[in-house]
């Protein structure tokens, strides 16, 4: 890879300070299966933390504590012995679950085919009690299972005190509440966006805290749109932008993904899209902070991703489509990345200029500028079916959601244009539909910079709002509203309930709607 | 309880330092189904440590490590992640066991009535590599399997170094080797004798280091006895005795075993013989140390245990035998114990007695010698069956091994008849036989002092010779060479194979065959 070495020690020394605070536990729960119930299961309060703390527990015995909403950070239990001395270690087994199912579900089930290893859970032996039990590693969860593996016959065990500290980088007195007169679903909205946002902000904006938790340049993107409206930690995204900058793959281009431990480093995943958008974020971010030293510093790696991106072109100025490349767009099987691909270069190239022109580079702005008029004329010629009406992508001219959502984005078309575009696009619902929060986002983004704010706040509140009606205390990684069990993985245990790209109402309600 | 202040922070000041050694695996193995060896287990050498460095391990991928010996310490792996950067944590099952069946036989098989807590295994997951684990519980272990619970489709780990840190309170330097001449099986019979010493010393004389783990007056006894022969460890076993002595049950009974940890007490488990231990291990004490500080200390303890064992008597100078009492002497369901503890009282008696002596208390000198009378008289003339010829227990005047065995070693008939008592306790070889070690030293040691060293010499072979040519690398808690997968707990899993009471070789062949 390439490193820059001044460009990670400077993102180091960005390192934030996590806030902690002490969260009890609410309740004791039982977790019910429930056809109507999002993913079959429900939760039922059973007894209270207070009658819970005079229990005693032996072998077998279990129980589920509910934190009352998502938590992300560290755990604690004090735990005496009950009878004769403790002539036997206590095995314990803790499960985490952001979710019912994650508690109700047997994790030996699990067959998915990401690492089983991201299932939360802990199976300890305690040789001597009474003890505080501090379990170094971070969990991410609403509801805690704890499972006793045994005792003895002689002795049962207590818990006197059970209690999460909860860490973020966020600072929530920062955030401004929003005006009383905004309707209460998007109250309710605005408020499960800033706690997904703020349990991802970690020492990096995460992915997702529960799995994964490290930093993709695609979510990165969307949390820095919704940060700027809400927590306004600018150093933050600056510590992403130069740990991303300061570490490169081979050719130069912007990895999708960096490690920060046990040292920084960035991944050997590329994705055509993620790279480019290496441009959008430092271009959103020297609005939101005017922060003109880290632009200077940042603009060539942000060229070099143009350069890159423009490489991709073929002879009539169209991103080329075969099997050798990675973009993602979103998670469908089916969905051709041509078009989204060549309408993130556009929007990309666009936001290139914004900067070069900041920074007075005037060669480099005609260049961009040219090329800006190239892939747009290549975008009406080739891949712009005057007969669908729509933008086609691949060699079989397949007609997508996201084709058109970037294309919108994009600005190939005029505003007007793009408006009745969107409006074909629900009108005629092509097969080849959007399958995560991250799709949904650029659909309502499109429809907000479309001229269509009523269809975007409809677009809202069937997608997030389901979400909500569905229980979400943060929004999740995965949503269809049709098939609540999906799970690009193989199983809805693994799926991340906490996801940095879902956080984004609050962007569109604080940037749109007020 | 009634607690000595003074006694017990006396013990703790005399909390030995642990001796530490690094210790490598030998060889990476296999372990067989055969239905030829002990247990139906043998180990198969599969590589070298060497080579095992070199590879690299994913999901459900597992090895065995052999150690070479039997080893009580805490474990130390350095793992690192090969190919992409580690995306999710590494999830590793660690099994440790003492014996091949550990690491064979499923530990969810487990169905015994102790805490299966004591199965020696970790579930860890590491969510940083590289990484150096040091697991912070101690396991008593010859072989170590690993199993990779899961990496990830990215990366899979190296282990580059795997050892151990051995820990006993026994100075190896103190020992002092056999002659040369002593036969090869003794030979061999001592050190494996001498390491189950070692293993079990530690900031107490341990009953077995990987289970229960703790100061039981029944194997301190023995394993003091064996002590003096080898290590000369005389400030441990004062800790052990002021334990005792400063913390006892309510009515001054010294208890079965106490508990070192988080802060010392006594177990509320009562055992009529172990009381009464405590005078015999003073005395075996203050013979080989002469440390009469402590003699002056720890007296009246003494004396309470044996007027608590008196108490016990009835009109007709007999223990009484109910229900209402435990007394161990041996693992049987169905052995009456009151003849045997009869005689331990008489054996302690006369120990007492030699106590008061030294420290010239003529009254309770006087005392003991008359209850020496009663008692003697009691045996003869109500526990001795003439027509049998041997001692008989209980109502159903049951004839059992461990009721000659024990009179023997009070001395209730003179040496010359305690040895033809001896021979026809193996000519007619009552039914009611001897389950554990602890009883086989005191058969042995009744045979030794009967006048009968060829005989205590072939049953040594017979027992402990037989637990060598079955592999044993420590002696061990449980063996029938005639039943070798017996428990008493219901598993095999769960004996402890490393256990003090069969330490005893050492001191047989140091003490009587030099």
């Amino acid at each position: 890879m390439g490193i820059h070495q001044y460009f990670v020690e400077l993102a180091e020394k960005l390192t934030p300070d996590l806030y902690e605070s002490i969260v009890l536990p609410r309740s004791v729960i039982e977790v019910v299966a429930d056809e109507e119930a999002f993913q079959g299961w429900r939760t039922r309060q059973t007894g209270s933390i207070a009658a819970l703390q005079t229990q005693s527990f032996g072998k077998d015995d279990s129980f589920i504590l509910d934190f009352g909403d998502h938590q992300v950070g560290y755990i604690s239990l004090s735990i005496k012995s009950v009878g004769s001395p403790q002539d036997a270690p206590l095995g314990l087994k803790l499960i985490f679950g952001e979710m019912p199912c994650e508690v109700a579900e047997p994790f030996d089930s699990y067959e998915g085919w990401l690492s089983k290893s991201w299932l939360q859970e802990e199976t300890i032996f305690v040789d001597v009690l009474p003890t505080v039990l501090r379990l170094p590693r971070r969990y991410c969860f609403r509801y805690l299972k704890v499972v006793i593996i045994d005792t003895s016959r002689k002795y049962t065990v207590s818990f006197t005190d059970i209690h999460c500290t909860a860490v973020t980088s966020a600072d929530v007195r920062d955030l401004k509440p929003l005006p009383a007169n905004v309707q209460e679903d998007l109250q309710v909205m605005d408020a499960i966006s800033i706690k997904t946002l703020q349990d991802c902000m970690q020492t990096v904006f995460e992915d997702g805290p529960k799995r994964d938790r490290r930093l993709w340049i695609g979510d990165l993107r969307l949390q820095a749109l919704a940060n700027y409206q809400t927590f306004h930690h600018h150093d933050l995204v600056k510590r992403c932008l130069y740990l991303f900058g300061g570490m490169t793959l081979a050719d130069g281009a912007v990895g999708a993904c960096v490690f920060e431990k046990p040292n920084p480093v960035v991944d050997d995943t590329r994705l055509y899209d993620y790279s480019l958008f290496f441009v959008a974020t430092l271009f959103d971010y020297y609005e939101a902070s005017e922060d003109h030293e880290a632009l200077v510093d940042l603009w060539p790696i942000a060229l070099e991703q143009i350069h890159i991106g423009l490489a991709r072109l073929d002879e009539y100025g169209v991103v080329r489509d075969d099997e050798t490349w990675w973009c993602f767009t979103d998670w469908h099987p089916e969905l051709n990345k041509q078009a989204s691909a060549h309408a993130i270069l556009l929007y990309c190239l666009k936001r290139g200029l914004g900067l070069a022109e900041v920074l007075e580079r005037k060669l480099e702005a005609t260049f961009i500028s040219d090329q800006i008029d190239r892939v747009t004329r290549a975008a009406h010629h080739h891949l712009w079916d005057d007969e669908l009406s729509f933008f086609v992508s691949g060699a079989n001219k397949q007609v997508s959601w996201a084709s058109q959502v970037w294309m919108a984005l994009a600005g190939v078309l005029n505003e007007e244009k793009n408006g009745q575009l969107m409006d074909r696009l629900f009108d005629s619902s092509p097969e080849i539909g959007m399958t995560t929060p991250y799709m949904y986002h650029h659909l309502i983004e499109a429809l907000f910079e479309s001229g269509r704010p009523e269809k975007a706040l409809e677009q809202m509140r069937a997608y997030w709002g389901e979400m909500v009606k569905d229980g979400a205390d943060c929004f999740w990684e995965i949503y269809n509203p049709n098939d609540k069990k999906l799970s690009p993985y193989g199983s809805n245990l693994i799926n991340s309930y906490c996801h940095a790209w879902s956080c984004t109402p609050t962007y569109f309600i604080r940037k749109y709607l007020l």
